[in-house]
């Protein structure tokens, strides 16, 4: 019995560090996806460090806050320590890459699968039901790069491409919560839920994979700005 | 003695029925509201669901937040299917509408009629002053449709629009407030709130009402993209 | 030793007196700042009064939400009566002001320089690292502004002016951090913030300080929307 416990201590501290692992490298992706869109500014290094730490910390925070518990940097100084030195490197190095755009997309791509999995993870673990798990991942994993091209001015947000994005997302929180309840090992959980969200999402880049959108019909448009 | 602890519990039970009809309504047409604007961007089926979401429970999200409360759909995922199914009905029925700008304005009216009733509500029972409570049912009214045309690019979010609208939802949740310091059953209170609120809104969309607004001085504009 | 223990409450009831000041005079400057936006943007007196309230206590509610602790204006109505009156007073008097644009840029470096000392003085309180008591305090500097020129459509947010203002607010919380460090007077420590990160940012609005900016490469722009 003593043995139980402390094996299921083991495995909760095993969950911990895999997620934990997962959630700074989803925010160093992020970080270094919202300096490159500073970079597309023209931005001063402290502005790349500023909108680098919101976006790679953004999502986490909007999670933490609905879970009611204190923002995960707030304790962990590390979190902030590694958005800062992702941001400045990007500040260097981005002028190597050949498309900062191109590197963008694929650094939020990743971004986003890793952003899934420990949101749906963390709701999951306070015993939400699976639709809130799914959400919380999918709004994790959107919120962070949403600030980033709402403040900086994106007219078209990532998140409103043709390409599927939410639906990425969605399905990589699905998948890490099938995996969870089928009690495989955490690693594979994590995994097979990143690998899921990331795939679709490349696949979408790659061959321009969307859903069928809903189309207006082909008629004036009405509004004050000429809106139907 | 028992039978008035009996009263003011089944009184309070009562109470949290209207309330939270009231609330899951505003969600459900708001949330209707965020799937049309997607209509008007020609989105997919998941985005509309994400922007239906989002917009349906933002507004409530945000007050149980500064409330320090749990927001309501973390535990009761009902709030989610209800976005879910209004924003997938959204997709299929946007099309037989005749106008999908004069249905959002409307869908939004309602909803704000409603939430600044159950803004002003949660905050009063928490004890709150009314100056409080009345700027807890404005903010809750107004934060999901906010964000709804933020996250989509409107060039002018209904909240600026020329007609009443925070004026609306002041005196929604202020006739609410006068209402229940009366101690009038609670259907009249938030009967009440709503028509003034809902009411004043209508009235605005249709006769154009609107509060006299500030006039720049006539003289070209300076600061750096040529504003005053 | 109960000397000791009434002079450390004296001294925390110093520091609380200090810190509120300070923090309600940034309510108040804010306030202001989000009025003068309104009057740009020829809106009605309630709306001035929403975008001012929303511009004054934005910053601290975001602040107190990721501390975990009620945000002040909730149990404080007074902030609330501070950003009222300043915005009623601001659609009165903004005509009587040569350039709106000129007072909104100095009512909003005043308001950067004292919310940088009163997010990183609450952080610190709470025993949070120097850098998450440094990113609270630029955070609760720079999101009340950040939030109005979203809202109301600005294309340039002061935030991401060529001229220095992060690293205003960065500068600020960090003599303010260090001061406290020092164990000096709370006046001294609040007062020597407030004027580096104020100084900083109105030699940068009357110089054009500025940092070196990171410099695209010389080439057509890729991306959906000729982005790079």
């Amino acid at each position: 019995m003593l043995a139980d416990t402390l094996l299921s201590l083991d495995q909760s501290l095993a969950v911990a560090r895999v997620i934990t692992l997962v959630d700074m490298t989803a925010v160093a992706v992020f970080a270094i996806s919202g300096a490159l869109v500073a970079a597309r500014r023209e931005m001063d290094l402290l502005s790349f460090v500023f909108v680098g730490t919101v976006t790679g910390i953004g999502g986490g925070t909007l999670r933490d806050l609905i879970l009611g518990v204190r923002p995960v940097w707030v304790t962990q100084p590390d979190y902030l320590v590694i958005c800062i030195v992702a941001s400045v490197t990007t500040f260097w190095a981005a002028r190597l890459l050949s498309s900062r755009y191109r590197a963008l997309v694929w650094m939020d791509a990743v971004g986003v699968g890793m952003y899934a999995v420990t949101g749906a993870q963390k709701a999951a673990a306070l015993g939400a039901a699976p639709v809130v798990s799914v959400l919380m991942g999918v709004m994790t994993a959107a919120f962070g790069g949403l600030m980033r091209d709402i403040m900086c001015g994106e007219k078209s947000p990532l998140l409103f491409n043709r390409e599927v994005y939410a639906t990425a997302a969605i399905l990589g929180a699905s998948v890490y919560l099938v995996l969870r309840a089928l009690d495989l090992p955490v690693e594979i959980q994590a995994a097979g839920g990143f690998c899921a969200g990331f795939g679709l999402r490349a696949g979408a880049i790659v061959f321009g994979w969307g859903l069928p959108t809903y189309r207006r019909p082909a008629r004036p448009l009405d509004g004050p700005d000429g809106r139907d």
